[in-house]
């Protein structure tokens, strides 16, 4: 299976540069399913049912989410009827929304989606790793899935890569979103997982991690509160992962980043 | 002038590395310096005086350090013998070493070099923004110094990027360290400052960032103290950022990664 | 001089108390001044000039903050034509406001008022031993002041008692904000600072730190952001702690705390 | 019941006071159940199979730990043979020893004692709400249990405050510890609960929260590590809370801090 990962789409640029390109790399580059981080589409801030709409339209098939879920309070009480959006499955329970759903494709192939958060210099959730471990003792790969993506919201590298290494085997890509850089340390690990510590961001890089200049840079000079923060608005680039996995097994047989548009340096799978 | 910035050298293996290939990119990329971060390199906890006379006896002129400065308590006594070693300049007044230095190359030209410490989810130093701009006031880019190198030892991608852009123009190159994973997002910013989030290590990425995995797994899963963390001894990827310079300036003109050897995708510049 | 210190004022139930409060025990006690932690007088969060005005004209004759300084955004306009408001002292160069004053009786006695911010698990400013040593070394306790009241606004208690003996014999009075709660381990240290870990709070006890129960447990519970914090409008405890100093010394001779109203143990001194 | 609660006992000082003192309060205050936390009693750091024994054979019923749980490696392997020492509860599920311990007084009364830690500002454990109400909902005050204490071992006031209103009316006493800071916030809740959001340390208050003041105000000045903390051995204070229970009901009738030797305001219960 031919599998699309985008990392946290932010505001109106991340958006409009996903739009405008997943629908011909679907194409271009086979794909069978899209998925995106998408905690950040709604100005920044959250994601509206109506931008989760728009997005599913344009070839995304699951969206993730992360700290940033309920930005948007009407997804509050929304995200039980968006079947396709998948908030931290780490929340407590009672939390409204799913952890993780199985998108079926056209041909009946099965893919589940998590979505995790970490803990380290983040909020205090449920046991990422037990939760994600008991998950896949429910879903298993190569058996009731065909392909199990997990993305792991969190800051620190470390824990991102320790959740790596204890799915390794039992997922077909665990990938971070959050810190919005792509990282270069993708690679299947030694079990078969596909693994990117951070897929990046969809999002304008002339900016701070998405965010206007100006303003993000006062918060840290001044201490101060000062404008609200607000999306950078010159090109995105569309930054992610892609693999492929052995429909047999669940397992990454290939694994190469994706950055298209904006100015960071270009990159496109050629598998 | 042509620069080469390698990540956290992590333990026996990181070492290794470095000192097998240094010698060697120091011809085939034509380097006119070399800097390292060297806050691993001893056992994966600090750096010993003996360290850092092998690292700059196979040719890096400059090691920096971070948040495991100390963690060698005899680098406390020796520090100030160690011209070429630099600690975060964040540290209170009064502390051993050096917050930069200005290294000389044999043909006259100067390199100004600092480290600093980011104080998002990190231990509270003196403010690296108000520091760095006062260092740099002291040090001026193309009149002063030929070149100028800030080493920001960080974990919050947003704290690096904030402090890319208030040092744009006015450093030769603002690259972050303390992730262990090398980023994708490098590039010249709009005013002329060479810029990557993370450096990444050099190290086994058959690991947690450096460290063996089942203990450093057990920590997140067990939350009690376990075996002590020992770095991972397989091949190391040296990896880092090599950009060349304008001497007039001292600002940046060309910009690209490097990953060589062990299982991180492979890179080298081709300028 | 005979001085009461009052702990964090938390809303309309805390500024009633104050308001009711401050007149009666000023005579009762023979206060020569009353010094209040304004930061969440309105509506539990930040300090309006108006609110300032009330509080003074009850007769708190200095106001410290902390966290919550700017929450109320008008008061970043207005702080500098507030001459007896005082804001953390470590806040970077340029912060509206003023980090200490030096308030005169109308005998003429001279006491200088700080406001300092912990770093521990809060935000990074800086140094608050250096910058409350310098101080300090400016306002000599016993020469050019009276007396010196410091108002360790942090988290935690470690880095409180820290504050305590490095400005013992320093300051008359080190006394800790923040936490909202009372602490039993107020006297007098080695060298004659008076000191205690955190004055508590002037509000309603039944909530959490101040605000409605309901609201605040949900956000530990729930990990969603929910109804807004509104302050518990049950009847204040004035919570606090009074102080004797020798004016030729400006050390302390006496300590006891306050608790009036409200559901507290009830406590006055009785010097 | 009358029951006695005494905060964390730091080091030879503190254990030195705790067994003078707990034979005669257990018969001047004709005390049923004496619990404590133990988590420091070992030189500071952690609790030693020896010593959890002196400490039982003075007096003290139950022991109840902390974040410093380990920190004496022997105790992992010894703890499952100390049936009246108490680990948090909401470490996770594998951790050697018991999260609550249900104690059988001579006359045949029961009395839960269970031990959680909070998350704001510490490690991330499991849901400290939900696992104390799970606990209770097992463990039926006034129907299974004639009473039932719950440490709350926890840095923020507010976790703690917020604990205590959950489980108000289903605990006897929800008593914090952690902070080594006695607070004078003790009050039986609206439900019947008594409430302190921490009982203070035993050890000597002439410190910073029980280390020798030298080295650990160092470590906030310097950020270096210098000498290891060792605790100050100086006369302790034996800090705690009393309450007397109706063992119908469980809740609780009265409530008296204690303060007993040291340097600290004493006080004693005088019911
Ligand atoms: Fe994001
Ligand atoms: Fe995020
Ligand atoms: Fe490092
Ligand atoms: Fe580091
Ligand atoms: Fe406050
Ligand atoms: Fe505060
Ligand atoms: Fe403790
Ligand atoms: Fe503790």
């Amino acid at each position: 299976m031919r599998i699309l990962f985008l990392g946290d789409i932010v505001g109106r640029a991340g958006r409009d540069a996903v739009i405008a390109r997943v629908p011909e790399l679907r194409k271009r580059l086979s794909l069978d399913v899209v998925i995106a981080n998408a905690e950040n589409a709604s100005h920044g801030f959250g994601l509206s049912a109506a931008i989760a709409r728009d997005l599913s339209a344009c070839g995304v098939d699951v969206m993730t989410l992360g700290n940033h879920s309920w930005d948007r309070k009407d997804l509050v009480a929304e995200i039980d009827g968006l079947p396709n959006v998948v908030r931290p499955l780490n929340y407590p329970p009672g939390t409204p929304g799913q952890g993780s759903t199985v998108f079926t494709l056209a041909d009946g192939r099965r893919v589940l989606v998590a979505n995790v958060m970490g803990r380290l210099f983040m909020d205090p959730l449920d046991d990422p790793f037990r939760m994600t471990q008991e998950l896949l003792a429910r879903h298993r790969l190569g058996m009731t899935v065909h392909a199990a993506i997990i993305d792991v919201h969190a800051e620190a590298s470390s824990e991102k890569w320790a959740l790596g290494h204890a799915l390794d085997g039992k997922a077909s890509l665990v990938i971070g979103t959050h810190t919005h850089t792509p990282t270069a340390d993708h690679r299947i690990l030694t079990r078969g997982t596909a693994f990117q510590s951070d897929a990046g961001m969809c999002g304008d890089y002339d900016s701070v991690i998405g965010m206007q200049k100006e303003a993000a840079l006062a918060r840290f000079v001044r201490k101060m509160p000062g404008e609200r923060l607000q999306p950078a608005e010159g090109e995105a680039t569309v930054a992610g992962l892609m693999i492929e996995t052995d429909d047999a097994t669940g397992l990454a047989r290939k694994i190469a980043p994706l950055r298209q548009g904006g100015i960071l340096s270009q990159t496109i799978p050629d598998f």
